[in-house]
Protein backbone atom coordinates (compact mmCIF):
# COMPACT_ATOMS: atom_id res chain seq x y z
CA UNK A 1 0.00 0.00 0.00
CA UNK A 2 1.37 3.64 -0.83
CA UNK A 3 1.26 6.18 1.68
CA UNK A 4 -0.54 9.19 1.55
CA UNK A 5 0.64 12.84 1.86
CA UNK A 6 0.23 12.47 5.13
CA UNK A 7 -3.04 15.43 5.74
CA UNK A 8 -4.58 13.09 8.24
CA UNK A 9 -3.19 12.03 11.47
CA UNK A 10 -2.44 9.45 12.43
CA UNK A 11 -4.13 7.22 15.22
CA UNK A 12 -2.61 7.79 18.23
CA UNK A 13 -2.27 5.94 21.70
CA UNK A 14 -4.09 2.93 19.98
CA UNK A 15 -2.29 -0.42 21.63
CA UNK A 16 -4.70 -2.77 19.35
CA UNK A 17 -2.06 -3.78 16.18
CA UNK A 18 -5.20 -4.56 14.53
CA UNK A 19 -6.87 -1.62 14.95
CA UNK A 20 -3.71 0.29 15.18
CA UNK A 21 -3.49 -1.21 10.98
CA UNK A 22 -6.96 -0.34 10.53
CA UNK A 23 -7.14 2.84 11.31
CA UNK A 24 -4.23 3.58 9.35
CA UNK A 25 -5.27 1.87 6.02
CA UNK A 26 -8.07 4.05 6.62
CA UNK A 27 -6.18 7.69 6.17
CA UNK A 28 -4.03 6.33 3.77
CA UNK A 29 -6.91 5.58 1.37
CA UNK A 30 -8.71 8.51 2.51
CA UNK A 31 -5.86 10.80 1.83
CA UNK A 32 -6.13 8.85 -1.77
CA UNK A 33 -9.86 9.42 -1.95
CA UNK A 34 -9.85 13.29 -1.23
CA UNK A 35 -7.35 13.83 -4.49
CA UNK A 36 -9.27 11.86 -6.55
CA UNK A 37 -12.35 13.23 -5.42
CA UNK A 38 -11.16 16.84 -6.00
CA UNK A 39 -10.09 16.09 -9.87
CA UNK A 40 -12.47 13.60 -10.95
CA UNK A 41 -15.25 14.69 -8.49
CA UNK A 42 -17.04 12.82 -5.56
CA UNK A 43 -18.64 10.73 -8.25
CA UNK A 44 -15.68 9.83 -9.67
CA UNK A 45 -14.32 8.20 -6.51
CA UNK A 46 -15.30 4.50 -6.85
CA UNK A 47 -13.78 1.37 -4.66
CA UNK A 48 -12.57 -0.19 -7.86
CA UNK A 49 -10.30 2.46 -9.01
CA UNK A 50 -8.92 2.97 -4.99
CA UNK A 51 -8.20 -0.53 -4.83
CA UNK A 52 -6.04 -0.56 -8.48
CA UNK A 53 -4.46 2.89 -6.93
CA UNK A 54 -3.41 1.82 -3.71
CA UNK A 55 -2.78 -1.73 -4.79
CA UNK A 56 -5.21 -3.26 -1.92
CA UNK A 57 -8.71 -5.41 -2.35
CA UNK A 58 -11.79 -3.72 -2.92
CA UNK A 59 -12.95 -5.77 -0.12
CA UNK A 60 -11.15 -4.06 2.31
CA UNK A 61 -12.02 -1.10 1.39
CA UNK A 62 -15.88 -2.03 1.63
CA UNK A 63 -14.98 -3.65 5.28
CA UNK A 64 -13.56 -0.03 6.20
CA UNK A 65 -16.12 2.87 5.07
CA UNK A 66 -19.08 0.67 3.34
CA UNK A 67 -20.85 1.63 0.34
CA UNK A 68 -19.84 4.44 -2.55
CA UNK A 69 -22.14 7.01 -0.66
CA UNK A 70 -20.82 6.24 2.66
CA UNK A 71 -17.32 6.81 1.22
CA UNK A 72 -18.12 9.83 -0.44
CA UNK A 73 -19.96 11.11 2.95
CA UNK A 74 -16.35 10.39 4.67
CA UNK A 75 -14.02 11.26 1.71
CA UNK A 76 -16.03 14.92 2.38
CA UNK A 77 -15.60 14.99 6.20
CA UNK A 78 -11.83 14.12 5.70
CA UNK A 79 -11.40 16.95 3.09
CA UNK A 80 -12.88 19.53 5.79
CA UNK A 81 -11.17 18.55 9.03
CA UNK A 82 -7.81 18.87 6.79
CA UNK A 83 -9.46 22.63 6.24
CA UNK A 84 -10.51 23.42 9.51
CA UNK A 85 -6.87 22.25 10.53
CA UNK A 86 -5.23 24.30 7.77
CA UNK A 87 -7.60 27.60 7.83
CA UNK A 88 -10.38 27.37 10.82
CA UNK A 89 -8.02 26.30 13.68
CA UNK A 90 -5.08 29.13 12.77
CA UNK A 91 -7.43 32.05 12.63
CA UNK A 92 -9.52 30.71 15.55
CA UNK A 93 -6.03 31.90 17.99
CA UNK A 94 -6.39 35.22 16.73
CA UNK A 95 -6.74 38.08 19.43
CA UNK A 96 -9.83 39.65 17.91
CA UNK A 97 -12.97 39.20 15.74
CA UNK A 98 -11.12 41.58 13.17
CA UNK A 99 -8.34 39.25 12.94
CA UNK A 100 -10.03 36.01 13.34
CA UNK A 101 -11.84 37.36 9.84
CA UNK A 102 -9.04 38.28 7.94
CA UNK A 103 -7.40 35.09 8.49
CA UNK A 104 -10.22 33.19 7.62
CA UNK A 105 -10.08 34.92 4.46
CA UNK A 106 -6.94 34.99 3.45
CA UNK A 107 -6.27 31.57 4.56
CA UNK A 108 -8.51 30.31 2.72
CA UNK A 109 -6.56 31.84 -0.29
CA UNK A 110 -3.04 30.48 0.74
CA UNK A 111 -4.47 26.96 1.28
CA UNK A 112 -6.61 27.04 -2.41
CA UNK A 113 -2.93 28.68 -3.61
CA UNK A 114 -1.05 25.68 -2.20
CA UNK A 115 -3.15 23.28 -3.57
CA UNK A 116 -3.49 21.12 -0.62
CA UNK A 117 -5.51 19.54 -2.99
CA UNK A 118 -5.17 19.48 -6.47
CA UNK A 119 -8.20 20.34 -7.15
CA UNK A 120 -9.04 23.70 -4.88
CA UNK A 121 -10.97 23.74 -2.12
CA UNK A 122 -13.39 20.81 -1.61
CA UNK A 123 -15.69 22.22 -0.34
CA UNK A 124 -16.71 24.44 -3.38
CA UNK A 125 -15.91 21.62 -5.28
CA UNK A 126 -18.94 19.54 -3.58
CA UNK A 127 -21.63 22.80 -3.40
CA UNK A 128 -21.39 22.75 -7.50
CA UNK A 129 -21.40 18.64 -8.24
CA UNK A 130 -24.00 18.03 -5.49
CA UNK A 131 -26.23 21.22 -6.36
CA UNK A 132 -28.67 19.44 -8.40
CA UNK A 133 -28.63 15.79 -6.82
CA UNK A 134 -30.80 15.50 -3.63
CA UNK A 135 -29.36 12.61 -1.19
CA UNK A 136 -27.09 11.63 2.03
CA UNK A 137 -24.20 13.96 0.01
CA UNK A 138 -25.93 16.67 -0.69
CA UNK A 139 -26.81 17.16 3.12
CA UNK A 140 -23.77 17.13 3.98
CA UNK A 141 -22.34 19.48 1.77
CA UNK A 142 -25.37 21.48 3.01
CA UNK A 143 -23.95 21.08 6.38
CA UNK A 144 -20.50 22.16 5.65
CA UNK A 145 -21.55 25.05 3.67
CA UNK A 146 -23.79 26.61 6.26
CA UNK A 147 -21.42 25.59 8.82
CA UNK A 148 -18.87 27.90 6.45
CA UNK A 149 -21.61 30.73 6.19
CA UNK A 150 -22.47 30.64 9.66
CA UNK A 151 -18.78 30.78 10.99
CA UNK A 152 -18.26 34.11 8.72
CA UNK A 153 -21.63 35.86 9.82
CA UNK A 154 -20.01 34.81 13.47
CA UNK A 155 -17.07 36.64 13.25
CA UNK A 156 -18.65 39.71 11.35
CA UNK A 157 -21.13 40.15 13.81
CA UNK A 158 -18.38 40.02 17.11
CA UNK A 159 -16.40 42.26 15.31
CA UNK A 160 -19.09 44.77 14.93
CA UNK A 161 -19.62 44.07 18.47
CA UNK A 162 -16.35 44.95 18.89
CA UNK A 163 -16.34 48.04 17.31
CA UNK A 164 -14.07 46.56 14.45
CA UNK A 165 -16.67 46.38 11.80
CA UNK A 166 -19.32 48.81 11.68
CA UNK A 167 -22.43 48.60 12.67
CA UNK A 168 -24.15 48.98 9.51
CA UNK A 169 -22.68 46.44 7.59
CA UNK A 170 -25.10 44.26 6.53
CA UNK A 171 -23.90 41.02 7.82
CA UNK A 172 -25.22 38.54 5.05
CA UNK A 173 -24.48 40.69 2.02
CA UNK A 174 -20.62 40.64 3.71
CA UNK A 175 -20.73 36.75 4.33
CA UNK A 176 -22.09 36.55 0.22
CA UNK A 177 -19.34 38.28 -0.87
CA UNK A 178 -16.26 36.83 0.59
CA UNK A 179 -18.09 33.44 -0.24
CA UNK A 180 -18.91 34.53 -4.03
CA UNK A 181 -15.42 35.86 -4.18
CA UNK A 182 -13.78 32.00 -2.97
CA UNK A 183 -16.24 30.59 -5.18
CA UNK A 184 -14.83 32.18 -8.26
CA UNK A 185 -11.63 32.38 -6.93
CA UNK A 186 -11.24 28.48 -6.76
CA UNK A 187 -12.39 27.92 -10.47
CA UNK A 188 -10.13 30.53 -11.72
CA UNK A 189 -6.97 29.13 -9.69
CA UNK A 190 -7.68 25.47 -11.00
CA UNK A 191 -8.13 27.08 -14.75
CA UNK A 192 -4.47 28.74 -14.50
CA UNK A 193 -6.37 32.03 -14.51
CA UNK A 194 -3.95 33.55 -12.08
CA UNK A 195 -4.54 37.14 -12.12
CA UNK A 196 -8.38 36.26 -11.90
CA UNK A 197 -7.51 34.66 -8.49
CA UNK A 198 -5.24 37.19 -7.17
CA UNK A 199 -8.34 39.64 -7.75
CA UNK A 200 -9.98 37.76 -6.12
CA UNK A 201 -7.40 38.03 -2.57
CA UNK A 202 -6.88 41.90 -3.28
CA UNK A 203 -10.80 41.85 -3.55
CA UNK A 204 -11.50 39.96 -0.21
CA UNK A 205 -8.91 42.30 1.48
CA UNK A 206 -11.04 45.40 0.14
CA UNK A 207 -14.65 44.15 0.87
CA UNK A 208 -13.36 43.82 4.57
CA UNK A 209 -10.99 47.51 4.81
CA UNK A 210 -14.23 48.68 3.20
CA UNK A 211 -16.68 47.72 6.34
CA UNK A 212 -14.01 48.67 8.78
CA UNK A 213 -15.21 51.29 11.38
CA UNK A 214 -11.32 53.10 11.21
CA UNK A 215 -11.72 52.76 7.23
CA UNK A 216 -14.54 54.29 5.28
CA UNK A 217 -11.40 55.90 3.40
CA UNK A 218 -10.33 52.62 2.60
CA UNK A 219 -6.79 53.09 3.97
CA UNK A 220 -6.41 49.85 6.07
CA UNK A 221 -4.92 51.94 8.72
CA UNK A 222 -6.46 52.93 12.23
CA UNK A 223 -6.52 56.62 12.93
CA UNK A 224 -5.05 57.45 16.35
CA UNK A 225 -6.74 56.87 19.67
CA UNK A 226 -8.28 60.02 20.67
CA UNK A 227 -7.25 61.49 23.85
CA UNK A 228 -9.54 63.75 25.82
CA UNK B 1 -37.72 8.64 -29.74
CA UNK B 2 -39.15 10.86 -27.30
CA UNK B 3 -39.76 14.75 -27.73
CA UNK B 4 -37.57 17.40 -26.62
CA UNK B 5 -38.07 19.86 -24.86
CA UNK B 6 -38.00 22.57 -27.69
CA UNK B 7 -35.10 24.29 -26.72
CA UNK B 8 -32.98 24.16 -30.13
CA UNK B 9 -34.70 25.12 -33.14
CA UNK B 10 -35.48 22.60 -35.71
CA UNK B 11 -33.73 22.48 -38.99
CA UNK B 12 -35.38 24.78 -41.52
CA UNK B 13 -35.75 25.05 -45.04
CA UNK B 14 -33.88 21.24 -45.42
CA UNK B 15 -35.94 19.62 -47.64
CA UNK B 16 -33.40 16.39 -48.10
CA UNK B 17 -36.07 13.96 -45.88
CA UNK B 18 -32.62 11.62 -44.59
CA UNK B 19 -31.00 14.41 -43.52
CA UNK B 20 -34.11 16.76 -41.89
CA UNK B 21 -34.71 13.44 -39.54
CA UNK B 22 -31.14 13.36 -38.78
CA UNK B 23 -31.20 17.36 -37.56
CA UNK B 24 -34.05 16.20 -35.84
CA UNK B 25 -32.99 13.78 -34.23
CA UNK B 26 -29.60 15.66 -32.88
CA UNK B 27 -31.75 18.07 -31.62
CA UNK B 28 -33.56 15.70 -29.47
CA UNK B 29 -30.62 14.01 -28.33
CA UNK B 30 -28.55 17.23 -27.11
CA UNK B 31 -32.02 18.41 -25.81
CA UNK B 32 -31.84 15.83 -23.48
CA UNK B 33 -27.72 15.54 -23.04
CA UNK B 34 -28.33 19.07 -22.17
CA UNK B 35 -30.95 18.25 -19.27
CA UNK B 36 -28.64 15.27 -17.95
CA UNK B 37 -25.01 17.47 -18.08
CA UNK B 38 -26.74 19.95 -16.02
CA UNK B 39 -27.54 17.40 -13.21
CA UNK B 40 -25.18 14.64 -13.19
CA UNK B 41 -22.40 16.86 -14.83
CA UNK B 42 -20.64 16.74 -18.58
CA UNK B 43 -19.10 13.57 -17.09
CA UNK B 44 -22.29 11.92 -16.26
CA UNK B 45 -22.97 12.11 -20.06
CA UNK B 46 -23.00 8.59 -21.46
CA UNK B 47 -23.73 7.24 -24.93
CA UNK B 48 -25.28 4.21 -23.45
CA UNK B 49 -27.53 6.21 -20.87
CA UNK B 50 -28.82 8.43 -23.58
CA UNK B 51 -29.44 5.51 -25.78
CA UNK B 52 -31.65 4.05 -23.10
CA UNK B 53 -33.30 7.33 -21.86
CA UNK B 54 -34.73 8.13 -25.39
CA UNK B 55 -35.64 4.56 -26.65
CA UNK B 56 -33.00 4.93 -29.75
CA UNK B 57 -29.57 2.52 -30.70
CA UNK B 58 -26.28 3.77 -28.94
CA UNK B 59 -25.27 3.28 -32.93
CA UNK B 60 -27.24 5.77 -33.94
CA UNK B 61 -25.67 8.43 -31.56
CA UNK B 62 -22.23 7.60 -32.09
CA UNK B 63 -23.12 8.15 -36.04
CA UNK B 64 -24.10 11.42 -35.20
CA UNK B 65 -21.73 12.82 -32.18
CA UNK B 66 -18.80 10.59 -32.40
CA UNK B 67 -17.29 9.52 -29.24
CA UNK B 68 -17.84 10.53 -25.32
CA UNK B 69 -15.95 14.01 -25.66
CA UNK B 70 -17.69 14.78 -29.02
CA UNK B 71 -20.77 14.43 -27.23
CA UNK B 72 -19.52 17.02 -24.19
CA UNK B 73 -18.17 18.99 -26.88
CA UNK B 74 -21.58 19.22 -28.61
CA UNK B 75 -23.71 19.22 -25.67
CA UNK B 76 -22.01 22.59 -24.08
CA UNK B 77 -22.22 24.00 -27.07
CA UNK B 78 -26.03 23.51 -27.48
CA UNK B 79 -25.91 24.92 -23.81
CA UNK B 80 -24.38 27.91 -24.70
CA UNK B 81 -26.25 28.14 -27.76
CA UNK B 82 -29.58 27.81 -25.50
CA UNK B 83 -28.20 30.84 -23.13
CA UNK B 84 -27.09 33.31 -25.91
CA UNK B 85 -30.91 33.17 -27.70
CA UNK B 86 -32.32 33.65 -23.91
CA UNK B 87 -29.97 36.08 -22.40
CA UNK B 88 -27.18 37.31 -25.35
CA UNK B 89 -29.54 38.40 -27.87
CA UNK B 90 -31.88 40.20 -25.74
CA UNK B 91 -29.34 42.27 -23.96
CA UNK B 92 -28.52 42.98 -27.59
CA UNK B 93 -30.63 45.01 -28.51
CA UNK B 94 -31.17 47.14 -25.68
CA UNK B 95 -30.13 51.11 -26.84
CA UNK B 96 -27.34 51.97 -24.31
CA UNK B 97 -24.30 50.33 -23.02
CA UNK B 98 -25.45 50.31 -19.55
CA UNK B 99 -29.65 48.85 -20.54
CA UNK B 100 -26.97 45.97 -21.88
CA UNK B 101 -25.30 45.41 -19.48
CA UNK B 102 -28.12 45.57 -16.96
CA UNK B 103 -30.33 43.23 -19.23
CA UNK B 104 -27.79 40.74 -19.53
CA UNK B 105 -26.80 40.36 -15.73
CA UNK B 106 -30.52 40.13 -15.00
CA UNK B 107 -31.02 38.14 -18.07
CA UNK B 108 -29.09 35.68 -15.88
CA UNK B 109 -30.82 35.54 -12.97
CA UNK B 110 -34.11 35.40 -14.52
CA UNK B 111 -32.85 32.52 -16.79
CA UNK B 112 -31.17 30.28 -13.67
CA UNK B 113 -34.99 31.47 -11.74
CA UNK B 114 -36.78 29.75 -14.72
CA UNK B 115 -35.05 26.79 -14.29
CA UNK B 116 -34.01 26.90 -18.72
CA UNK B 117 -31.80 23.91 -17.36
CA UNK B 118 -32.75 21.55 -14.52
CA UNK B 119 -28.94 22.39 -12.89
CA UNK B 120 -29.22 25.90 -13.50
CA UNK B 121 -26.38 27.53 -15.58
CA UNK B 122 -24.52 25.51 -17.39
CA UNK B 123 -21.45 27.48 -17.66
CA UNK B 124 -21.01 27.46 -14.42
CA UNK B 125 -21.27 24.22 -13.74
CA UNK B 126 -18.65 22.77 -16.14
CA UNK B 127 -16.28 25.96 -15.11
CA UNK B 128 -16.29 23.36 -11.96
CA UNK B 129 -16.38 20.60 -13.37
CA UNK B 130 -13.21 20.90 -15.65
CA UNK B 131 -11.52 23.33 -13.40
CA UNK B 132 -9.27 20.25 -12.72
CA UNK B 133 -9.34 18.46 -16.12
CA UNK B 134 -7.27 19.51 -19.14
CA UNK B 135 -8.42 18.46 -22.49
CA UNK B 136 -10.46 19.29 -25.53
CA UNK B 137 -13.67 20.23 -23.00
CA UNK B 138 -11.46 22.24 -20.54
CA UNK B 139 -10.63 23.91 -23.51
CA UNK B 140 -14.16 24.45 -24.74
CA UNK B 141 -15.34 25.88 -21.25
CA UNK B 142 -12.14 27.95 -20.92
CA UNK B 143 -13.39 29.67 -24.03
CA UNK B 144 -16.89 30.34 -22.92
CA UNK B 145 -15.62 31.47 -19.77
CA UNK B 146 -13.51 34.02 -20.97
CA UNK B 147 -16.17 35.22 -24.09
CA UNK B 148 -19.00 35.88 -20.94
CA UNK B 149 -15.84 37.75 -19.29
CA UNK B 150 -14.76 39.76 -22.72
CA UNK B 151 -18.77 40.77 -23.19
CA UNK B 152 -19.29 42.35 -19.87
CA UNK B 153 -16.34 44.24 -19.96
CA UNK B 154 -16.77 45.15 -23.43
CA UNK B 155 -20.14 46.26 -22.64
CA UNK B 156 -18.89 48.02 -19.34
CA UNK B 157 -15.90 49.71 -21.27
CA UNK B 158 -18.82 50.84 -23.77
CA UNK B 159 -20.80 52.05 -21.02
CA UNK B 160 -17.68 54.46 -19.71
CA UNK B 161 -17.54 55.24 -23.46
CA UNK B 162 -20.98 57.00 -23.52
CA UNK B 163 -20.62 58.23 -20.08
CA UNK B 164 -22.91 56.11 -18.10
CA UNK B 165 -20.31 54.28 -15.81
CA UNK B 166 -17.60 56.11 -14.04
CA UNK B 167 -14.25 56.47 -15.87
CA UNK B 168 -12.70 55.37 -12.59
CA UNK B 169 -14.43 51.97 -12.35
CA UNK B 170 -11.87 49.34 -12.59
CA UNK B 171 -12.99 47.26 -15.27
CA UNK B 172 -11.71 43.83 -14.09
CA UNK B 173 -13.39 44.49 -10.98
CA UNK B 174 -16.39 44.70 -11.59
CA UNK B 175 -16.58 42.25 -14.06
CA UNK B 176 -14.95 39.79 -10.97
CA UNK B 177 -17.76 40.77 -8.70
CA UNK B 178 -20.68 40.10 -11.31
CA UNK B 179 -19.52 37.00 -12.35
CA UNK B 180 -18.58 35.62 -9.00
CA UNK B 181 -22.14 36.88 -7.79
CA UNK B 182 -23.53 34.36 -10.53
CA UNK B 183 -21.52 31.73 -9.32
CA UNK B 184 -22.44 31.42 -6.24
CA UNK B 185 -26.40 32.34 -7.04
CA UNK B 186 -25.94 29.41 -9.33
CA UNK B 187 -25.39 27.15 -6.27
CA UNK B 188 -27.22 28.82 -4.22
CA UNK B 189 -30.48 28.58 -6.27
CA UNK B 190 -30.24 24.56 -6.93
CA UNK B 191 -29.70 24.06 -3.12
CA UNK B 192 -32.68 25.45 -2.32
CA UNK B 193 -31.39 28.49 -0.81
CA UNK B 194 -33.46 31.46 -2.36
CA UNK B 195 -32.33 34.07 -0.02
CA UNK B 196 -29.03 33.64 -1.03
CA UNK B 197 -29.71 33.46 -4.68
CA UNK B 198 -32.26 36.51 -4.57
CA UNK B 199 -29.34 38.77 -2.03
CA UNK B 200 -27.27 37.63 -5.12
CA UNK B 201 -29.53 39.36 -7.37
CA UNK B 202 -29.98 42.79 -5.78
CA UNK B 203 -25.86 42.70 -4.93
CA UNK B 204 -25.83 42.56 -8.97
CA UNK B 205 -27.87 45.53 -9.27
CA UNK B 206 -26.43 47.39 -6.24
CA UNK B 207 -22.48 46.51 -8.31
CA UNK B 208 -24.16 48.26 -11.34
CA UNK B 209 -25.94 51.18 -9.59
CA UNK B 210 -22.66 51.70 -7.31
CA UNK B 211 -20.56 52.26 -10.77
CA UNK B 212 -23.17 54.25 -12.68
CA UNK B 213 -21.53 58.19 -13.07
CA UNK B 214 -25.14 59.83 -12.11
CA UNK B 215 -25.36 57.32 -8.97
CA UNK B 216 -22.48 57.94 -6.10
CA UNK B 217 -25.93 58.56 -3.79
CA UNK B 218 -26.52 54.73 -5.01
CA UNK B 219 -30.46 56.26 -5.86
CA UNK B 220 -30.08 55.03 -9.42
CA UNK B 221 -31.55 58.56 -10.44
CA UNK B 222 -29.86 60.44 -12.89
CA UNK B 223 -29.67 64.51 -12.35
CA UNK B 224 -31.52 66.16 -14.58
CA UNK B 225 -29.37 67.95 -17.71
CA UNK B 226 -27.37 70.99 -16.48
CA UNK B 227 -28.39 73.92 -19.06
CA UNK B 228 -26.42 76.99 -19.48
Amino acid sequence: MKTGRGRIAPPEGETDGRRRRGAKARAIILDRAMDVASVSGFEGLTVGSLASDLGISKGNITVLFGDKKALQVKTLDAAVEVFSAKVITPALVEPTPLRRLRRLCHGWFDYVEQRVFPGGCLMYAAINEYRARPGVVQDRVNKYREAWKALLARTIRDAQTAGEIRADQDVQQLVFKLTAFQATSNTAALLGDVKYFLLGRTMTKAAIIEAEVANRSGLGVKPPARRK
